[in-house]
């Protein structure tokens, strides 16, 4: 199940995306840019932001009519207009310190502000939303990197966490590899067998990834080679804590 | 702050562990057994269970008396024994449900069973406790290295998180590289400054490891090579959320 080593490769030179670009295209060209091509077995990671500005998920704040319970949680520092778009995507607010957000958006992540994220957006007043469907977004772009080779494909976000400080990546999509490895039945190596034990492969591949494409937004994708990943298509969705079995909601 | 491209190489070839070992030197030798040896600028991962072994972290579960509170945790199917070592370990319950009990250890980590654990272990009546001081343990090894090369030092474990299934890796000891790089101030790609923003290195370099070394036990260590990292002492200690700052305890 797991490779001896792997490789871990920043894709640079992918233009400033906008709604509509032909991603996996400029994915390619990105690729044969730095002398790579996708071979079988690539594990194709990218920035939520990529895949969210392509599908148009960027919205201008001068459009945004915040709500009267935004602007009281904006209160005089804040913007009402963020805070109105964190809560049309959160299905549930989780925790709330001041204008600090944890919230379950509506795909059943639970992440700070929704994901709604004004850093790097293409504008100055403009902000960036999840995907509608990132399970969605991977599986087509899977399905455009199939003519060149046999991928899976991990999108990621940089998520805080409880109980400890600073971001990790983490996938918010995932299509091809099967994200959640079971490992319950199996033995260690003392013979022992493994008990309720799953590693969160696409969430470890999010992190690898992450330290070559950094939050600064210049390197937006990677590859992941050499590691060894099961097919399936259950997503990230299917990885998430049911709300009810989940000791911290 | 971010590599290009970089390298996670699985180091197979060590033997099984035992209290006094000298882990530095049979892990420069397992490397030279693949063909490497440690360059400036690599940071050497470490799983918790190996060091927790050489440092003498195992129980006997007979030599174990439970208390009370113990017996009732453990009900008819569990082993008071193993969740006396918990509670021992612990020095707060966060969560419990049922025999499940999420704690914070002495060092402030917050993890399943805090951290004790049979799989693994030297045998089957044997549990695996964290070492006593994971960032003291991380400078031991990183100064037996200094020899060699400038190294970082990371040891990882691998915890479940709310919200999600299936476990990750984290750090839970590092020496040598500053495991919190703090973007704030900094500029995205779109000339906006920076908030709040801060990446947790270590626990993404753990992540990475773990896709090399699995959970079977059988690659207890890895290299990651060509990442960059800025030198720091601070350790994962000072990485962990203050209790009273965090909305989930």
């Amino acid at each position: 199940m797991s490779a001896a080593e792997l490789r871990v490769v920043g894709v640079r030179g992918l233009p400033e995306l906008r709604a509509g670009d032909d991603l996996p295209r400029l994915l390619l060209a990105a690729l044969a840019g730095i002398g790579e091509q996708l071979c079988d077995g690539d594990v194709v990671v990218i920035a939520q932001k990529a895949v969210s500005k392509v599908e148009g998920r960027e919205v201008e704040l001068a459009d945004v009519r915040p709500r009267p319970e935004a602007v009281e949680i904006a209160g005089s520092d804040g913007d009402p207009r963020h805070v109105e778009l964190i809560l049309r995507e959160s299905r549930r607010i989780v925790r709330r310190r001041g204008r600090l957000l944890v919230c379950e958006t509506r795909h059943g992540l639970v992440c700070a502000s929704a994901g709604v994220d004004r850093s790097n957006a293409s504008g100055p007043d403009r902000a960036i939303l999840l995907p509608i469907d990132p399970d969605a977004s991977a599986r087509g772009l899977r399905e455009a990197f199939a003519r060149e080779a046999r991928t899976a494909v991990v999108i990621t976000d940089s998520f805080g966490r409880p109980f400890r400080r600073g971001t990790s990546g983490v996938a918010i999509g995932c299509a091809g590899l099967q994200a959640l490895q079971v490992l319950t039945g199996r033995h260690d190596s003392a013979g022992r067998v493994l008990q309720h034990t799953a590693i969160h492969l696409a969430d470890q591949i999010a992190a690898a990834a992450e330290l070559v494409m950094g939050a600064i937004g210049g390197i937006p994708a990677a590859l992941v080679r050499g590691l060894e990943w099961e097919p399936g298509d259950a997503g990230i969705t299917a990885t998430l804590m049911a709300s009810e079995r989940d000791l911290f909601r």
